[in-house]
């Protein structure tokens, strides 16, 4: 151990003024302007040009996050943030990553991380009973759905020994993004006026590696009918990989599980619990009906990592990433402090009040709706050019009020009201209301 | 916001005895077994089938901690952990950690998080400054060095146009895993008695993407000599990616920096925070004297992700992730709470510490150093066969008391001391040394 810096005041200390800090900002995060008001640049501006010759204090990092970082914090955390798909850190989730830090647990084999290995099984399996997934379906976590979707197009590939990806014009950028740096061909399938993939129009299939099909796609939470598709997968031999990323975490209410009608029949599965299940960036859930074909994919066992221990499981060997941190105790932490019923009640929630809205929007004159909605996902416009609508969401923006994103629907710019933060309240949403009105 | 479970505790008063926990962990951790003494399938047999259906307090979830999970841990943070490359969660970074969950910015735009974002940029440059590493290089942040070569794979693929990769057959396996993700070629060059490329045998390299130069090999520690390989690739128009996952962090001792000689003709570079910078998993850092290469390979900005931020940054740009998470906020509070002083010190110490063991291995009759010692990592063996090499690390592991793995050099089983972690002292080291040949 190195003697020197920083010993007057213990971690425990500086633990408790960091715990503060954080109880402090959630306290009063409503107060701040949702988007960051700065300008590019301005926050690297006020940073020192190197790094401190001696240690400094941790008191100095947490007063320098309030003083030269803060202003350059868009809050996630806000509850009126509704731009994107809306996203909660749950406290749960949030010391469960403090704990993680501290053990510190690099899962590269069973061996070295045991119980991050099989809470991780553990959670998975937890979650795909609350979301009716096959509880025999393997399943682990990567960290965004980019890499969950990499990861079953390699397997995909490596399985069928063909190198075309279908998806439809509304699915993700990830697929493109995935396809192009797999070196695959990517088809993009048309969508019907609801912005769902046509089943029709995927042809014979029988030179595709995988069809993705998206339950809850970026721009409007379409939903792809994903047992439609499933059946020309079948026929075609593609393997189906199921993109739920947004709205899988919404199928712990039955009374929206239709939307995972077919899914039981994909070959893959990805639902990114750091969208909509409540957890701290990052954990994107990935299953599989075909672990075996991962494991070809991946497992390559070099002599150095070979152990003794002959029935453990390495998670590595069905993903990209050999390292992996202790994901799975934030999710653990969550899925136990608010139980079934406390994630069926705030997805009701967050639903219920994006219906609100959309009832708002539906009886004013002068807005209309722009998609169906089925999840907590607004889609709108205001009469009016393009133009004017982009103008309103900037203005909307810069007032600190609340955060919007936009999109394109046929070919016209709409503006995407996504709820999903926990601590957003129907007064959030009228105040989102209210000032877009306003700003008009 | 939904009202019920857990009102009675707060987040501040749980976050308390999270840290407590933290804090307790880390001042009894060397009592601890430092691998875990369980058997494959036991720690999941220990937690429930289901997740609950009503909400518990987070102090349950602590409680199993302790209870349920704690036998499964196999502790990273322990100073007898001597396996793989032995690394260190710093105490500014773990708490960095519970900062950036509470943040939960999602840097998928630069106006999304705009302080992470160029926070990312100045925290790369600080470390740039001080491994010798180009300033005009452009650095952000992966998980894994998995990931981070990777990444540099696709952008050699797309600027070259070819599909061969080249490594030498003592590069991380995770080269070969991804060459075969990607569905690239691979060809591993031979090493000479020290274990580095041998530059001439790699032939004109003009059907060659990319060659992966290693300063610091998994199984040795041997430094490939990049100068030469640079000259090579030059000639031949091959990417030269250099993985400094492990011995990049000791670059910040200039008596060290030999071993980067060339390096600066590099075009692409990954060093792991997580590894020897005292950083929590997951901070891999990755370099490249080519951005415009890797811009090119990963851009794709869909309609629901343009923004009218002109002069903005977005560093998903530049790498396979849409979803980014704060990771640079841990990496700055390390940075700023042991100051350039304090990484040189604890680099030192621990080479200091191998230095020490590796002068007990080479004066004890009975046993023999493997390979030439340039960092903090000692690969030995005991006179005898494989079998009782083999036999000797699975005792000393069984015991509790020390953690060291192995690896096959010229054909023979060598065990491998590694020192790494911060709280590592000379009695610890001494420990294992005495622990290990007791055990012989």
């Amino acid at each position: 151990m190195v003697e020197g810096e920083g010993e007057e005041v213990t971690f425990r200390e500086d633990g408790h003024a960091a715990v503060d800090w954080a109880a402090d900002y959630l306290e009063r995060i409503g107060e701040l302007p949702v988007l960051a008001q700065v300008r590019p640049g301005e926050i690297r501006a006020r940073l020192p040009e190197s790094p401190p010759e001696q240690g400094e204090p941790f008191g100095a990092v947490l007063r320098d996050l309030d003083e030269v970082l803060l202003p350059g914090i868009t809050h996630w955390q806000h509850p009126r943030f509704f731009a994107y798909f809306a996203v909660s850190a749950a406290e749960p989730g949030i010391l469960a990553e403090l704990l993680a830090a501290t053990l510190n647990s690099v899962a590269i084999l069973w061996r070295t991380a045991p119980a991050a290995t099989e809470l991780e099984v553990t959670a998975l399996d937890w979650v795909a009973q609350l979301l009716g997934v096959p509880r025999d379906w393997h399943g682990h976590i990567e960290d965004t759905a980019s890499t969950s979707t990499l990861a079953a197009l390699v397997a995909a590939r490596h399985a069928t020994g063909r190198n075309v990806v279908v998806c439809s014009e509304h699915a993700h950028s990830s697929v493109e993004k995935d396809a192009r740096m797999l070196g695959m061909e990517l088809r993009k399938a048309p969508v019907d006026d609801a912005f769902r993939m046509l089943p029709d129009a995927l042809g014979e299939l029988d030179d595709v590696a995988a069809v993705v099909a998206t339950v809850g796609t970026t721009s409007a939470a379409s939903v792809d009918p994903v047992a439609a598709i499933a059946d020309r997968c079948a026929a075609g031999g593609a393997w189906l990989h199921v993109d739920g990323a947004y709205a899988g975490s919404a199928m712990v209410c039955p009374e929206l599980r239709w939307a995972f009608d077919g899914v039981e029949r994909a070959d893959s599965l990805v639902v990114n619990a750091h969208k909509w299940l409540f957890t701290p960036m990052d954990c994107s859930l990935l299953w599989t009906s075909r672990p075996d074909a991962f494991r070809e994919a991946f497992s390559l066992v070099p002599e150095y990592l070979r152990t003794t221990d002959e029935a453990a499981f390495n998670i590595s060997e069905y993903g990209p990433a050999l390292g992996r941190r202790f994901r799975s105790l934030k999710l653990w932490a969550i899925l136990r402090c608010y139980g079934a019923e406390g994630l069926r009640a705030r997805i009701r929630e967050a639903t219920r009040l994006a219906e609100l809205f959309e009832g708002w929007v539906r009886d004013e004159a002068g807005w209309e709706l722009c998609a169906p909605r089925h999840f907590s996902l607004v889609c709108f416009r205001a009469e009016g050019s393009d133009e004017e609508n982009e103008a309103l969401l900037e203005r909307a923006n810069a007032s600190g009020e609340l955060f919007v994103s936009h999109t394109k629907l046929n070919g016209r710019y709409v503006l995407r009201l996504a709820v999903g933060n926990e601590r957003t309240t129907e007064a959030d949403v009228r105040r989102a209301w209210d000032v877009l009105r306003d700003l008009r």
